[in-house]
Parts: C-alpha cells; structure tokens; sequence
C-alpha cells in the first residue's frame, strides 16, 4: 500500500449531510463523542481509510483477531433534520504532509456528499483539572462563529494561543478553500486525562446545534468513573499535607 | 538506488508454500527462530531485497568484506509436507511510508509463490524477567485463532495492548486485504536481552503447527548460555544486600 | 492538498522591485521588520502561499475565525525609488527538503517579477543580552559585500559560524544560481527573546539602503516595552546578590 | 531545487581513475585527508553537487559572501600512476532515502569516468584518547582486503561493531552491486575530537597504497596543534586529584 486507500459500501443516499469528525486528540474528547453517537445513533459503516500515513501497527482484537488500523465513516440517516457523516479513527497521520494528504481525502469525500457544514470536536488542553466544563469554538466564517455563540459555545481572544494543530484545524482550514463552513468544538480538559465529562459537555452543544436527541448514559457512566479516579488522585495528593502535619505535631511534641 | 531492489535466483517450484517471517523485533526472537530454522533446515537463498528505507549501513564480515543492510528469502523443499519460504534480514524500514511499501513488496512475493498462509515470528515485550515461556497469538481470521490454540498458542483479551507494530504487524494486517490468512506467534520475554529461550517455546509451537522435525540443539545452548548470564544479573542484584550487611557487620565489630 | 499552492490577485505592475523577506527565525527580528514595513507602508498582500511543508495547523484569529498558516506576499509601489515585494509569514517549512521547494517557488516569484534584489532579515543570536545594536551582513556578490559595508553593515570573518539556516540562507544561495543578487541583514540579538530592538537597527540599516523613510514609532514602543521587562528581568537576576549579602551581614552580624 | 543537481565544468580526460570519497564523519578524518590531498596535490574542482537532503543552509566566506552547502568533486592528473578524482564537501544527506541517492549519484560519477576503484576514507571512533594510530579496514571482494593487508590496514573481526554508516559504507555496498571494487580506511580515533593525527595515519597508508609523494607538512602541524590542547585536557583532568589532596593537607595541617 502506497497510497492512502479507501474501502466503501454501496454509496448511502444522503439527505443535506453535515460530517462530524471526532479523530484522537487531546484528551480524546473528540473520538469519546463521535464514537458515542455511532453507537447511540446505530450509524452504519460506509468508508474504511487506510493509508501509509498512519503508524505501521495492527489493533489486536479481543477475539485475537486483527485489523489494520484505520480511519472510519459512519452514515447516519435523519429522519428529522440533516443526515449525518461520523469521521472516527485510531490515529492521526504519523507526518506533516500525511496530515495535509488525508484531509484532502476527508474533503474529497464531504463534497462526494455535497457536505456544507463540518463539525471538528476535540479537546483544549489547559493544563490543569477543570471545574466546570465548557466549549470553545473557532470557526472558518464569522456568520458560523456568531451563530455558534448562540449555543453557548465560548469565543475567547488569544485561545486556543497555539492554534489547532491536525486533523480538526486542517478540516477548517482547507474546508475554507473548499467553501465548506466549518467549525471545531473543543471541550476544555486537563489534557493529561481522557475526558468523558469534556466529552459530555461537547456533546450536550453539539445536539443542540443538530437538534438531535441523544442518550448520554454511556458517557455519564465513564464520567462518573472517571470523576472517582480524579477524587482518588486528588486525595492521594491532598493526604501528603495531613501526613506531614502529622509528623510535625509528633516531632513539636 | 531510489527504489527497493529485489536480486533473485532461478525461481524455485515450491509446493503450497507457508510464509515465515523472522525480522528483528522485540527479543529478537522471531530472527532467532527463523534464522536457526534457515540453518537446521539447509534452506537455500533465493532473494535479495535492498531498499532506501533500510538504514543507510553495510555490515562488517569477519574476513573484512562488506554487505548492504538487507531482507532475504529462503526456500526449503519439504519432502512431507508445505514447502517453506523464510523471510529474514539485518533491519526493518526506518520510516513509516517504507515500512508499508516493504510489506506490500513481501506480500507480492507471497502472492507469486502462491502462498496460503504466513507466520510471522516475534516477541511480545512484558518488561520484567520471564520465568515460564509462553507463546501468545494474533491471527488475521478467527478460524486461524482457533487453530492456533489447539497448539497451546495463548490469546489473551488486550494482550498486545499496544497492537503489533512492524513488518509483523502488518502482513497480517495487508495479507487480510489481499485474502492471505496470517498468524502472529510472540514469544513472551522481558524485553530488555536477546531472548533464546523465548525462540526455543515459539520454534516448539511452529514445528507442531508445520509438522517438522527440527533440531533444537543449537538454539538450546544459546539459551542455557543466556540463563547463565542473567542468573549472574540476579545475583548480582541480590548480593547488594548480603555484601552491605557484611560492610555493617564490619562497622559494627 | 498535496503540494504547494499560490492564491493571488490580479498581479501588479511593478517597477524594478526588490524583494523583502522576514518570515519567523531568531528573536523574530526579520519578522518584526518586514511586517512592520508592510504595515507603516500600507503594502498590498497579492498572494498567500500554503505548503504540506508547513505545520498541519490553523491560526485561531481574535474573532474565533481561523486561517490556514501561510506564507504571504506583499506588495509596495514606491513614488520615488524601486517598488517592493515584501514576503512575510507564520511559519518555514518543517522538512529539509520543503526548505528547498519553497524557497524554488519564493525565488519562482522573483523572477516573474524581474527582482533583481533581494534582502533577507533575520537576527543572530550570540547567547547573551546585547547592549548595542549591531547588524551582521553576508551577500551572495563581493560587490553586494563593499555596497553594504557603506550602510554600516558589518562583516565578521567567522560569523555566523554556522552558516545562514532557512528560508533566508537559501534565498541567497539559491539566488546566486538564478542570478539573483541578495543579501542577508541580522540583527545581532540574544536569541533567547522577540527583539524589537534589534529589529529597529537592522530596518534602520534597510530605510538607508532602500531610500524609504518609514515612521519606527510602533516598533520603538514595542522595543521600550521589551527593555521594561529585560531591565526586570535583570533585576530580578541581580537581586538575587543584594538578598544573599544581606544575609552574609545577618551571619557576621 | 527539487533533486540533486551537478554544476560541471568542461569533462577532463582522466587515466584509469580512483575515487577517493573524504566527506565529513567520525573525527572528520576522512575530511581531513581528502581536503589535504586536493590541497597539496593541486586537484581541480570540476564538479558540484547541490541536493535537497543536504541541510537548508549557506556557510559564510571569510570575505562575506555565502555558498550553498554542497559536495565537490575534484580531479588531479598523475604523471606517474593512476589519475585521481576526490569527494569532499560540506555534509552528508540528512536523511535515510537522501544517503541512498546521493551514494547513486557518486557512483554515476564513478562509472562515467571508468573508475575501477573507490578508497571511501573516515574515522572509527573508540571511546577514547588513542594512544597509537592505527587503520582499520573494510572492502567489498576478499582479494581487496588481502591487497590492504599489505600496506598495514588492520582486519579485525566484529569491528566496526556497528557497521559503516552513510556514503563511506554505502559506496561500498553500491559500490559491489555495480562491480566496482571498494574499500573504506578507517583511522582509529576517539570519536570526540577532529582528529588530524589519526587523519595523518591515514594518509601515510593511502599515499603508499596510491604510490603518491604528498607533502604532510600542513597535517602535522595541525596535529601538534592538536596535541598541545588535548595534553592541557588531560593536565587540566589529572590536575584535580593534586589540588584537592593540597586542600586536604591545609586541612589536616
């Protein structure tokens, strides 16, 4: 294989599809949503994306088989609203031009269904635990950013300060050239963690936006799981004090 | 040389010919098997494979000649059973893009020769000493997961956590794209030393799978040479303790 | 997008223009100078260029929009003296080899232009704050070499002692095989901070050579903010002595 | 600049050529000889190579002009015996695939003037201060390593350990595929240093090997130079226990 290669179903009659793209990335925030609405949603796999971009490695199954690793598309048909294209994956190019070539190949396919609109999920890492959750935007127009505002989603000068960096920025970026609008929907995180609790809340806006109804037991389950391990870490850590105190009262008396 | 190079002997007529694969790896388990199963079988080279993704190196003979970095295949002529086509060499790709385009270069010679099935060889790294060997599988179809655990392979769920990463990984992984079933056998090892003995459990296993008569001697007294050097490793780890209490006793007397 | 891309305007009639370049590097003197210029002369971008080359990144801007990072050209029509082109950017290519190619399509766009010309800014960083400005040259003509030692430009033997890397070394090695004739302007400079300081010497040198008389105010306001905060940085540093020979005192005392 | 690139004066007619490789490596001993021999011998540069896996950099002049980093070759007409072409230059690739077309690029060379023989010269570096210069050999047919024998090139099994890595070790296994003999002389260095004399031992073997008269008054005096500052390294290391005991003599006294 030495292009990126995709294999496809029967190509899905698709109605004003938007595509949600939800790749690993800081805190797997986007991955933990979009592969939590092709579950919720039952979407169907249409697209595999190989390519020797990604790292030579195989996914080890729990039944033992393997599966080369890969870039998916789900399809998921409205019966309200918009259709919906779900780009997930294991992994991210392994190269800077890999990035640039894989998201031309993303593109290609949003305009093979005459996408107009993207949604980018991810995290924002701040470097420290996160009391309450929120979503900051960044968007390719200023119509979308306006609009994004309505749903709660947060704007703030100089943030992210680094800008975004693969799969989410390329698919704004070069969306733009492509006059696709897009926008990405990053959920303030630690960064050190994956993040269910991030993910719910890029998740509750995103619904809204889709005005989709989307059951979130699954993910407020791994969030409150989640949440007791942060409790545990905060307590090992917080329990030094005590401790040493401890030890100074022994040594005062 | 811009390309990845193939020398070739007169093309041998082989019968049903398996794949296996020995490259370096973790332990470099794999190559110690298919390396001493090139030996004790008298297989003969039929290929060369020089490629710009190798390290840009010759090896250094011990008569003073030079060699390029290279793969090689071997072919043995059963008189009972598969023949055998072995797959070894100095290194792996050094870049991604190479290791995906070296692996399609594998698979189109399997494909010429009509392979059905290949094995590739390799350890499976736990980071801490191994006190008894096990053999732990991943296949490319259940069907050969079954098969294999007939023979005592083990597989267990979320073992390899990190997947296979290499050639090994991915001829099963691209060998399923083009219909060829492929199985991987890790013998299990710390990690950190070559690991003979971990080669002797998976040369056990793959003789009982091929049906072949192989003499263990060899990799046998390259194990119990190994056993000796890291039960000197253990001592001397242990007789830190023995040796500063001694150091104590002196103080003390 | 697989290769290197140029939007542009309808292209300009330009007379006999030099070419400018300030993409980022040490102390971001090139950088600083070269927008500055675009911004006090009120120069015209006519091109963006987007390169795989560059970081698979967008830049979020202060009103949530996003843009893909670029390289950018500028264009300059002067009343009295040669027009300009001035190039400026976010980022240089990630990879040697996108080094080469862009700098191919910089020097493409030179010529399309008929530049006979060309300046490259960029600091050189001696390791230590420097109190007086000074701008080092290199030009890839001896004669280029004696004009600018006129402007006070000066030339070490030895320095830089590790040649010119980037955009603003190969624009000049480059040039020299189209013909182009071009000269490197550094301003000496720590390495370790943004100086706008030296960014003010070297287009102090530049506005002489190019006989253009551009309104500094912005970027003395931004040098004198910077000397704020080195004289509290040096502070800081020499504090340090004050503190620990007040507790010397303490101790005699 | 997207390939590598030969500038060339007008082809000069050569007498059965050798080619003598000099490009920086361990100790720049292989630099060192092949520079000294194009000096002494008065070599004339009929060739430069410029290539996109060199680093994206120009050296400085000591007059202020730049060049491109580049290799050179130069050629020297023997009265007596075989005419010479020499390679030398700045850097090697800076990439994997980068040595292996370069490597095909010299041996394009090689083969447009008939060149029968290559002497691809270096440094093998120990670890440690050498106390007695000494050549270590390698080459491709087992008749060429005999020849060296002669002349005192050391054979040693297991060493280089490592291998020949880049243009030296690649124009020897290139080298062979294309039938042309080859062999590398490795000066035994400490790896850490620019090592003149162990370049000077080189060149003694070389120049019998060559049947050339060369005048080694330029590397020796280099070497001295190089003695003085690593026997003051040595004073300075040694020149710590003898300062500390003074100190415990003031304290017991």
């Amino acid at each position: 294989m030495l292009k990126t290669t995709i294999l496809r179903t029967k190509k899905p009659r698709l109605k004003n599809p938007i595509l949600i793209e939800g790749l690993p990335g800081v805190g797997h925030v986007g991955k933990l949503v979009a592969e939590h609405l092709v579950e919720e949603l039952g979407a169907k796999k249409i697209m595999e994306i190989y390519s020797p971009h990604f790292p030579p490695q195989v996914i080890v199954e729990d039944d033992g088989t393997i599966r080369l690793v890969r870039n998916e598309i789900y399809a998921f048909k409205s019966k309200t609203g918009n259709d919906l294209l779900l780009l997930v994956g294991d992994h991210q190019s392994t190269t800077t031009e890999g990035h640039y070539e894989l998201c031309g190949v993303f593109l290609d396919i949003a305009e093979e269904f005459k996408v107009k609109r993207i949604y980018a999920l991810g995290g924002y890492g701040v470097g420290q635990l996160v009391e309450n959750e929120s979503v900051l935007g960044a968007a390719n127009t200023i119509e979308l950013v306006r609009e994004l505002k309505e749903y709660g989603v947060e704007f703030r000068a100089n943030e992210p300060g680094g800008g975004i960096v693969g799969a989410s920025g390329l698919l704004l970026g070069l969306g733009a050239m492509r006059g696709i609008d897009a926008a990405c929907l990053m959920g303030v995180t630690s960064g050190y963690l994956v993040d269910p609790k991030s993910a719910q809340a890029v998740l509750k806006v995103l619904s809204k936006i889709l005005k989709i109804d989307v059951d979130m037991h699954a993910l407020s389950e791994r969030a409150s799981e989640m949440e007791k391990i942060v409790a545990k870490l905060r307590e090992m850590e917080e329990g030094k004090t005590p401790v040493s105190s401890e030890e100074d009262l022994r040594y005062i008396g």
